[in-house]
């Protein structure tokens, strides 16, 4: 059954090599690479090898799409919100996931939960999505608002970003677990990538 | 966009009076009403009122289903794994709240990681679901073993049953967060409402 | 400088003997004299001493308020925001202080996070405060929002409601002091008393 | 309702090139603007590109104040109160955030809760000031001996200084919170913005 | 070497038969013997045997002292301090471990580090023990103020008064092992008998 | 009773010139000598001293066997599990720690929960060794399926590797230590020298 | 491979009568059984069913011994050590685990490490047991020193027995998780059944 | 009352530069002064202007004593002990705060608890002090085993040396509160100072 899915590195500790070896290797078979937590020498060494391979340097992610490659789904897309510029790398990990994964998202890049204006200026936008991916970190408030008003699954993702008290993520995470809105699932701190996979095969039910 | 979903009571910090008088006032309504941590008290209390309410003394819920109920999706099911006996009850949370939503699930109530042939042997029932709610106290591994042997999203329940340094459930939740099974999602200890609810809006994606 | 504030036992750990004794004693002072975290029985007992005292069995208090008592401020007030049922034992707590410190205070008791729409239909009222108490279990998210809205000193105060990894308010805590609003304040679990005590001293700035 | 605000950068996770592009975008809107957090790289970038900011190096704050800035309130001030030099920068985050909402605030820096005849050889200064803010580090237990003493409202900041069970900041946030002292709130550890920030609103209350 | 010290029975998970069993079995043999953690049933069932042993029903103790019992020391003595009624059963428990060691203590019961002049009242007397302990609960802020103003020898004693994050006297215990005072060693949370027991021997050394 | 047991050195705080002066000396009592935790550089440093001696780069270990060495044991052999590149390093650990104890072991390195027929491919093989060592990270589900497959003593062993809520390790230990098979005790994280040496004491009973 | 195994009952989260009817069905198998964490109207219950079974109060065991019952080793035996009177119910559970696998166990009961003469006392017999089985609450550091003095496998159980800071077991298990002696592994709190199981399955190796 | 007792500096979060000034001036006024936590760079800094400074790189200490130094006592001394050689750093610590105070010491620097013999063979010696100060890390289990055969006051120092769920000294310390040992008093983890101190108060008593 892993036809339609693919083949993930998972780079935190593999050394360039490694990586690029794998990569290589799974691009010879034709099939969709996802490389993530790939440091910048990794990327090098990878591009190096597969120059059609894709680096996001926010997200540190690395992605090969053969020429198979088509989207799954085209009438449905996952919102991705986040907060602050910290959260960004998690949120484009998870985006980046939905691409190799044949889904499409759109991001909601400045929707706090301390200035919620911002998030009912693109509230209808965000209410026509199909699932919604939520990246927060500090108190970690915002997938309990967003839950609120839709009525789509959300995937809340919690970030190691704040400090003291927010215990590299703590804090988020058992802020989100004990949401008041209902149809919120999570996920592991700054798992961008989990968020992202799961998002795509709900689109799939 | 209340329209298609159930009037939920958290029955938890609630006397059975007060519980009995907003059941009673949904009921009149015609809602499809949902009460969850209900007390056996409680429970005669609200069918003295409403004697068509059903109670489930194992998911301690109370369920009112108005004339106008109907399924709202006959072809997808989700499927409620669990373990051991002392976890039924918050599996049977999950799967009232499921058909308060108008949704069909299948129970698989004795599939143990510590005996996996029970899962080989109803593998592929359980791969003919659309969406999966794996319940589980302990070590809370059984999400990862189900999760590699499928392809639809899986929540993940951890449960408070265990001893010592099970810690009420946080070993579960711990062990759900880092899963190496991609396409998990977690909800709070024994939280099967939410995994129900959640598991709901995603057969409607 | 004790001058102008009220005399204030603290029942936890007190018999109902040993509160009445004292509050009998404080009231022959002619000081106002407040009781938190008194049973039933303890108020029975004081009750059957000084009659004129006030019994609050929500909040759990009693409040004897001599001949002299006056308002300290008659034209500022603070505002009391809470969600949900069960938080309002904290929030009567931090009301009956204010009015034992001589102020004066307005109560918004059905203001969810998750239901945004409650919040907004009454911000300009809540806005129209000096002084804000907000009072929240669960993912305690609900002074993020309710602070970026206003611009006035808002103590935020976690309850113990909730449960799994709520840890009874361990997590409501956590998040309120994380949050991204700025003029937050935060005092200890349930503690609506030093909420109330703090609030009035800032009338008093 | 920003009028009479800063606009504030927190500077934690920003490249000096992004503090300094958003410093002067908001120095040419005729602004106050303020900077925390901010690593000596940011501060030579900025004051490259903003002469007329002041760098404080203690507190790693950046301060510009335009023509139009002037004092809201020039009889009231909060006094900053903090134990040892290690805490010093966390007072200084304070003490320039008060600056920055058009306040004034006297320093007590040599006030120790082991050599308390320091605090009282102070207590009358002390007394005079209208909001307090004590800083402090190890077991935290400066705010319950200053609270005891006054009778304005004292907001508590824990440091992350110590070592062992301090758990970088845990143990004296947890005596604050636990106070004896009425009147007394908490930020998050090393939040010397958010105190600053509260202790100002407060004396506009 | 076990000359000198008394038996000593720790009470908390014995029936009151085997409480009165070993106690009474220990004074046939004329020693001095002591039993902690005694519930009212077995200081009834002592007391039944043993109507010599002493009980104490605040510190939950209960003691014989045989005909050869005498003081080991007559001029020094041990000062036990503490601050509110709730503290007061683990300082007993610290005061008649000291009479079970054949030591004198003095009692200071009304000492707490909001309301400083109650300590500043008795500081003469405090000073002129040899050896102090001092028992605390909430922020456990009482040692480090005391043993700024002394130079001997100060055992704190955490107990586990308080509410919320107060952990059940985690944050005492945290606070005491962080103190800024010389001179301080900690004990279990609510070890009055082992906070009496080194006391006593500190006087020998 | 150190008769046929190897001298052990935990490198770990150690230089590289105090751990060749003790491995040399060692050597020339000729024992069998194993050093863990060892740096490049303190391997260089006993490979000039001792160049006989057996450096494991991967499992950190430095290895010197006499002449006098041999096998304990020929017939029974312990079993290494594990499931990632990221644990090897514990399970090379505790492999060259069996050999020092005169004791053999069989690799199996990649045996993942979440791809259970891994497991199965080689279970005849697993089933035939003596005890077992299953390293596992992340949610430390593998001890529990393979000790639901198996009926010899299985040692568990936690490791470091995962992030966010992993904590370092301690979820992979609370999940082996709450597992639902029977037969299996637990290491501290990342102890591949305890897991060896029990394991090879197990193969002495 | 179930053979030579009893079957095992959990019964911490069962009725008494579910208990009596597994019980009673597994007996007619003919089959060795024990339950486990039975109360005693639970073993009354059995009893009433099956008079054979022999209940243990202490360890709240109840086993059943079919006529096929024989030991499976009788020159081996396993050493059960622990220091007070409150851990013996863990001992006890472990013991009658091993009966109930077939093997053999001797008790020491009174061997407490701040009273080691008692040990050495009894050091030749412990040393003469080919497994080693050490319970031990409070700081758990029983099983260090007996490790450092026997050269065989060595399971340490912490127990629940303490008070204040020993956190329900957690401090006893983090003890013997870092102890200094080599082969000792662990497992879970108050766990004498998973002890009892994996050291007679050591026996067997 | 600070007549004999040393100035004391801790150096942990000071420059250089810092710690020399203070010192220096310090010395000029002729008193025994006291440096803890220096790096190599500040004790070439300080011993650049203080010659007659003796540097202990092994304990990170820095002492000055003035001609009008002398012994305290010459009859009584304070035995340290410790275990490993990571823990000898905190014992140095120790030691010198000892020497400054006035008072001598003796080590006993290889006594550990999983090695017995060890502890035996210098017993008589180390009965001899009149007061005890056990340095340990890993299981802590040191003061527990040395305090059942001593009856003199014993201070615990908790060290940080240890890997996993030591939780950098968190284990030792909660292993030496919960001892069975009566006498016992626990510092901060790695206050090999407060050790030093505090037993050196005792002797005086
Ligand atoms: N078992 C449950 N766990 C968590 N949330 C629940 C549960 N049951 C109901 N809820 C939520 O509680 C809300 C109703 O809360 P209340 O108004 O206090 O009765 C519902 O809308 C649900 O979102
Ligand atoms: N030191 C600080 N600690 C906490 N929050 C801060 C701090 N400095 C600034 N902030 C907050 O961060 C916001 C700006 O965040 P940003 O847009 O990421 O620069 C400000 O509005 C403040 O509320
Ligand atoms: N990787 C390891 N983890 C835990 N303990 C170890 C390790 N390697 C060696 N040891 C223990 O450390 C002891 C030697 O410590 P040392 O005398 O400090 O070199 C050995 O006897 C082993 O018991
Ligand atoms: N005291 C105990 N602690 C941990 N696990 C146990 C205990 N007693 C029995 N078990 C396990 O529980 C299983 C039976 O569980 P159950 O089917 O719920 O009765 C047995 O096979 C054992 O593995
Ligand atoms: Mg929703
Ligand atoms: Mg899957
Ligand atoms: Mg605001
Ligand atoms: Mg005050
Ligand atoms: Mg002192
Ligand atoms: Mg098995
Ligand atoms: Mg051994
Ligand atoms: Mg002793």
């Amino acid at each position: 059954f892993r036809q339609g899915f693919p083949e993930v590195i998972f780079g935190a500790n593999k050394t360039p090599e490694q990586i690029a070896g794998i990569f290589n290797h799974l691009v010879t078979q034709n099939q969709t690479v996802l490389a993530t937590r790939v440091t910048p020498e990794a990327a090098t060494e990878v591009c190096g090898l597969v120059p059609e391979a894709k680096h996001d340097p926010a997200g540190k992610t690395l992605l090969y799409k053969p020429d198979t490659y088509h989207l799954k789904n085209q009438t449905k897309k996952i919102g991705v919100i986040c907060a602050g510029t910290s959260d960004i790398p998690v949120a484009r990990e998870a985006e980046v996931t939905i691409e190799a994964m044949g889904h499409v998202c759109e991001s909601f890049y400045d929707i706090g939960v301390a200035g919620i204006h911002r998030l009912f200026a693109q509230l209808e936008e965000i209410q026509s999505c199909d699932v919604l991916i939520v990246v927060a970190g500090m108190e970690g408030a915002l997938p309990s608002v967003v839950g609120g008003l839709v009525s789509v699954p959300l995937i809340a993702v919690p970030t190691s970003v704040g400090y003291g008290t927010h215990l590299n993520g703590i804090t988020s995470l058992l802020s989100m677990l004990n949401t008041c809105a209902s149809g919120v699932t999570v996920v592991n701190i700054d798992n961008g990538f989990g968020a992202g996979y799961a998002a795509s095969l709900m689109l799939r039910v």
